[in-house]
């Protein structure tokens, strides 16, 4: 398969389905419709709705019916991104080559965009004719994946150790509780609620889950040795940015020659894990073989 | 009935339910979690989770299944009370008389907590355990009405364009708008879940909603009567905080005697609405009586 073409094809679908799931710019409020959808469609890689994508497939199910739980993954990552890039927290005045939220629209409404991008993800998620093709039961399950992935002991959790970590000596225990919670935790439940939409039995969602634990740690890793050696296009943030603001990372703690091996070691130990599910793993294969890739 | 003696015995059921329903204060990431509990525990009077439990005893449920919804809402509501008070928002650095959150945890705590907050709202409402005496389809009902009141047409809406007529000359229908969604939405919403769980039928969902609709207004009208006329102690704020910030209100707008007369019109509004429920709607007519009644 042609990844490339497969990611530009689904990343389109995403694209068109946000464009189709967020309230309009002319809908009142307009300026915080306005915010909410300047960082939506601020060239995001799409990553965790793909993965929703890719693992709705891998167990046999029609990939288009995991859009609407695909886009409220993504809404909650924006979210997190308009947060965290505050004054308040990183402070950062750009990220992708564009200026964020706060700088175009003040902090009040990217506090709120933030807030309402969230908000909407629930929405999404409980949509009578968004999700029609879901039983209940079904949606509340992959509600109640998505909103402990994110929360105080999800993604969150991951923000404010992280945070309080800032220029500190920080060991190895420490660094794996932030990695799976800031970054692996909404991956971990992108992939779960993509199978969920497909139809995957307990067998599968092993399956799923050995993968997706495996993979988002390569993916962070990969990002660390990125921050160092990468090109700042490629990362959509400045490049030695988390050294310069004293996070810890992978390379840091363990040295570029561990971490890169390490990436490698998890990328393949994701790989193996799908074998049960056969060629329509496919594409989840492909995609960590990408992602650890472009890092070494 | 004694209502005193009724909210009281109600909010102590909301305020032990949401003990036991929050992360534990020792919990990782534990300042997360104290902050988190700090907001929850500072004394608000519980207004929304109570009504939600009347509003499940009116349509003959028994209101204590209603207690994690009404605890959701709980923790929507401060959420946004946290995000409101920071300095980028209404930059409010005492509420109730105890120091705000960003006063307490810092900004980047403060704004996680609110986060969580509202994540953990949604965690709850999906949650096996804690809905396991609702039908999925009535969870994913009410999941949905909760995140609609809450979002960016709703809660997040009105608290958007309150900010953007601080100090501008705004009319009528503006007004409107602002207390339908900023406060309106979250109360109508605990109603109709409230409802919801204790089987509403969809013409006991009309009375209620009749009932939600003019009670709100009138709460809201009488909010501000009382920042101008009311004690600080029964206020939660500072006297003349809302005409200090150049907020429009209803007596600003309409003169203090029209204003009186519209919120008592409201509540005879509600409460009449409540008539084809009978006596198990009493404590909702009681409760609108009492909220009303302080600022006259």
């Amino acid at each position: 398969m042609d990844l490339k073409s497969y990611l530009g094809r689904h990343a389109a679908l995403v694209d068109k389905a946000l464009d189709a799931l967020l309230p309009a710019s002319d809908t009142l409020p307009k300026s915080l419709h306005e915010a909410m959808r300047y960082s939506m469609f601020a060239g995001g890689k799409r990553i965790r709705p793909i993965l929703a994508l890719a693992a709705c497939e891998a167990v046999g199910g029609n990939p288009e019916s995991a859009l609407p739980v695909a886009c409220a993954l993504e809404m909650i990552h924006t979210y997190s991104l308009i947060h965290d890039d505050l004054p308040a927290m990183d402070d950062d005045d750009f990220r992708r080559g564009r200026p964020t939220s706060h700088k175009v629209f003040g902090e009040a409404t990217a506090i709120l965009a933030g807030d309402a991008l969230l908000t909407q993800a629930f929405v999404l998620l409980s949509s009578p004719s968004a999700c029609e093709h879901i039983a209940p039961e079904v949606s509340l399950r992959i509600l109640h994946t998505i909103a402990r992935c994110s929360g105080s002991m999800g993604m969150v959790g991951g923000q404010v150790v992280d945070m309080e970590s800032e220029g500190k000596q920080v060991d190895f225990p420490v660094l794996e509780y932030i990695h799976t919670r800031k970054t692996g935790a909404l991956i971990l439940a992108s992939i779960q609620c993509g199978g969920l939409v497909g139809g995957a039995d307990t067998e599968a969602m092993k399956v799923l889950t050995a993968y997706a634990e495996a993979a988002g740690l390569a993916f962070q890793i990969a990002d660390d040795i990125l921050d160092i050696v990468g090109e700042q296009a490629e990362l959509g943030k400045d490049v030695g940015s988390d050294q310069a603001r004293g996070k810890v990372t992978y390379p840091a703690l363990l040295g570029m020659a561990v971490a890169r091996e390490r990436s490698q070691e998890l990328k393949e130990r994701a790989i193996d894990a799908l074998a049960p599910l056969g060629g329509a793993a496919e594409p989840l294969k492909n995609i960590a073989r990408y992602i650890v890739d472009r890092s070494s």
